[in-house]
């Protein structure tokens, strides 16, 4: 059993998985997990459905160790002393084009996430809640400095608020998010909401 | 070519035209548009596949069609003198059962849609336009009863602030979007970012 584990494990080298695990990510963005299929794997990776079937056993399995292998990049912790510049730098953090890709993904998975709870955590556990544990570190210590009152109810709405903002723009405006647009909406919307002043 | 037209129209009774098309909706909350076929719509409506062919042309039409029949239920105007009573009655006029139905609907489109401009056109024009148009006739008559500075950058958001809020919440709370809980939001984060006090 640990052998065949090994054995396996061995035939990728992580550079390789690396770039199958991009490459499903970039097809679920573009078609969606119901569409994506073993051979549109094979055939982007330039690998055998054999092999893609003998390394993951299945397309759930793939899809949830391309979403775990995918890091949310610079989670190194905001704290510039006000929450308004916090925000601001949470936001941007993440150029344009990694927005519009994380806005597709959600998209290619939204349907898909309702009918199988492994896909559902894992993109959750993986993807939603890093980002949002930040925003909650920063809005603690907007509290913390009596910026926010702790009572404010708006507070346990500040991840439907942004989330929001970020997965309508496309059916509103016909625009993907960008940082302009989340940090107008930061200053319009979430600190006059949170009680703060942007004047 | 106009008796080809009557002659293809006529095989249906505007009733059973209904029932195929809830029939429509209900497999596009279950299973999305893109695993919808033609051969579960006739299966779940006891019809040929060759008749929905012959009627509808394929499933891209079908779907439009079916998105098109849906009218959103009671769009008489709301006037009570308050926006925070406009706001609630607004929100009110669904029940829990068709906002979760609604929001299932979004989701089994999301990706869709982004393929498809015309089941998109078809989305945005039948079933988040007319919602939508009354927010923003609630909002204008806030202004100009003096409720709403005509200036609140706010304004400008108030679609992505409720739709967002509606979108986002099985994500964030593993729970469909309710009245109770689009009230409390409008409360907590849209009213107080419009600069109308609630208490």
């Amino acid at each position: 059993m640990a052998e065949a584990a090994t054995a396996r494990r061995s035939r990728l080298t992580p550079a390789r998985e690396a770039e199958l695990y991009g490459a499903v990510l970039d097809l679920l963005r573009e078609v969606g997990y119901d569409t994506l299929t073993m051979d549109a794997v094979a055939a982007r990776t330039h690998s055998s459905k054999a092999t893609l079937y003998r390394q993951w056993g299945g397309k759930a399995e793939l899809v949830a160790k391309a979403i775990r292998h995918y890091k949310p990049g610079g989670l190194a912790d905001v704290d510039t002393g006000s929450l308004r510049e916090d925000l601001h730098a949470l936001v941007a953090r993440e150029d344009d084009c990694v927005m519009a890709q994380n806005a597709a993904l959600m998209r290619g998975l939204a349907m898909a996430m309702h009918t199988n709870p492994d896909l559902l955590r894992a993109f959750k556990e993986l993807i939603v809640e890093p980002e949002m544990n930040e925003f909650h570190r920063v809005l603690r210590r907007a509290v913390d400095r009596g910026e926010v009152r702790a009572d404010n109810p708006a507070l346990g709405y500040v991840v439907h608020m942004m989330l929001g903002a970020f997965t309508t723009r496309w059916l509103i405006d016909d625009l993907p998010p960008t940082n302009a647009f989340l940090t107008s909406y930061i200053d319009a919307v979430m600190l006059p909401a949170l009680g703060v002043s942007t004047g």
